[in-house]
């Protein structure tokens, strides 16, 4: 019988989690139940949240206990099925331990084509990255053609669908990103108007220049220092989108930072955190519209692949240290290739 | 010819402002040009709101200059009129100077009619005080019957109508305010559902009393730590309208305070500013349920009355320093009654 690998938390990490946080546990496939079946892992997916379920306490996502086994999204193969709806061989995604082989409620399982793309994109630019960033630029920021939309960690999974969809409104966008190759990409590849190189420019500074009309909307995807700079610059009735604060996620304790309430009441700007789950009744039409615009070449996208189930702690902290340009994920089916 | 008295700003206040900042200046009184109408202050308003435009630099109020007349919200007498609307006698109210006489555009006159209520009260719960509780709490806000609203500054001219619109629409509501005084006055009087003083509780453990289903909606009028403590409370999808920061008026420079939007995407809440003068197509549907509900007796309001023109900086500076319950205002009639 073949084995079957899987990381669990080894301990609860104190800042940027690293190796000895994560354990990769050795046991027996597992055999699904009665309308279970059980996947074989293609890839699977980091994303900075996760960092948040490995701390005490509440958050929005349940907290992991030392022990439990990660999990996140994940593509795989269907290797045994006990449910109607589920042959071997099709390919699902689900939320899933990051492991080899997986046992899932069938239920909670969708079918994944992807046609000509590699299936991974399930994971990021058709998945919940590509969700996330339609629902708070279309939902959330709902810009007017000729605004200018800012959107920190462009570069990254959901920041580069954000600038693509708000160019496809008509907006102006300023992308803000922490290396000259992810400005290059976010301007050169994917059409944004400008981009901020936060690791050698003032971004109050910087943003003078790139939104001299000043800023409408702001998708915010990590917090700290850099959405200060962006709120020096809000117009009158601007809208925040705050998506992700992966500036923090690795503080144990709540950081001081310079007080905004009073730009809001000068600015009557609007501020709304948001989860791209409250609007799982409308997956398909994100879904939909997405695939299209991929389909167009309205929407491009990059990923980022490290390979190997066993790479998967690394992959996860490098999204801490901005390494991935576009979606980061693991490729997890070479290691059963070869067993 | 009677002489006029009317304040200017003496010099930029230093934090909170106080005596050596206001300058009472004696001249003549002005004569009406056409189309205008020379008033005679009965009541003048103060507001936190002037502090901000005694400071230098961009504001949503534009800023004095030090020399410039001091001016506010004022109700009074029309003693000379050039325009065709306005006779003698008629009462009306206005952005006008803190003086005993006051020249004014006709044109941005409105007349007061407050049935068998004083004058003043069209500077408070049925003017720009009033109508600012009436629309942050019904557009802003905007709370289900059942919902817990916390408001601060809970005894004051705005906060106290706040609590009791939030009531009206079936709602628990829990005040904050600064005295044993006040906490009873919007428990006992008003009909609030609890009250926290913050001079005598730590804010976020007594809200676990107060609200314990958690916090709703907040309407903020103060900003600062009394804030940070609301915000421990959000619930799911709560809405905070920002409506003034009083506790940060009186800062030079931004001040620093524990960052709010990691508990926004926890919470998927928004927070919005919001200023009354934006509403102004609505100061009429305002104005008249204001009134409606305060003839029935659904909407009790109280005034802090201070006597005399040149005692209205000391009534400003006690704003900040909690001397009133519900509105304060300045009785200027008797200045001239004796002259």
């Amino acid at each position: 019988m073949a084995t079957n690998r899987q990381f669990v938390l080894a301990q609860r990490p104190d800042g940027v989690p690293d190796d000895e946080d994560f354990d990769l546990v050795e046991g027996d496939v597992p055999e699904p139940g009665p309308r279970e079946v059980l996947v074989r892992t293609r890839y699977l997916s980091v994303d900075p949240y996760m960092r948040d379920r490995m701390r005490e306490g509440e958050s929005y996502a349940e907290p992991w206990d030392v022990g439990d086994v990660l999990r996140g999204a994940v593509v795989g193969d269907v290797v045994e099925s006990n449910h109607p709806d589920y042959d071997e061989g099709d390919t699902v995604t689900g939320n899933l331990a990051w492991a080899d082989y997986a046992v899932a409620d069938a239920d909670n399982l969708v079918a994944v084509e992807t046609g000509e793309l590699r299936e991974s994109v399930a994971l990021g630019v058709l998945g919940m990255p590509g969700r996330t960033a339609y629902f708070g630029v279309t939902d959330v920021l709902d810009p007017d053609p000729g605004d200018t939309v800012v959107v920190s960690a462009a570069a990254g999974a959901v920041g580069s669908v954000v600038g693509q969809i708000a160019k496809l409104n008509g907006c102006r966008v300023v992308g803000i990103a922490g290396s000259d190759a992810k400005i290059e990409y976010i301007t050169d590849e994917l059409g944004f108007d400008a981009g901020i190189n936060y690791s050698d420019r003032n971004v109050a500074e910087a943003l003078a220049e790139a939104a001299p009309d000043g800023v409408d909307g702001y998708f915010d995807n990590v917090g700290g220092d850099i959405t200060d700079a962006v709120f020096e610059h809000l117009n009158v009735r601007a809208s925040v989108a705050v998506c992700g604060q992966i500036a923090l996620y690795n503080e144990e304790d709540v950081t001081m930072g310079p007080r905004k309430l009073p730009t809001l009441v000068e600015t009557r700007a609007s501020v709304e955190g948001f989860l791209v789950g409250d609007y799982a009744p409308r997956f398909e039409e994100a879904s939909r519209r997405l695939a299209q615009w991929v389909q167009n070449g309205d929407i491009e996208f990059r990923e980022t692949v490290a390979d190997g189930l066993e790479n998967a702690p690394d992959a996860f902290v490098g999204l801490f240290e901005g390494e991935n340009i576009g979606k980061q994920v693991v490729r997890v089916e070479s290691e059963f290739d070869s067993s």
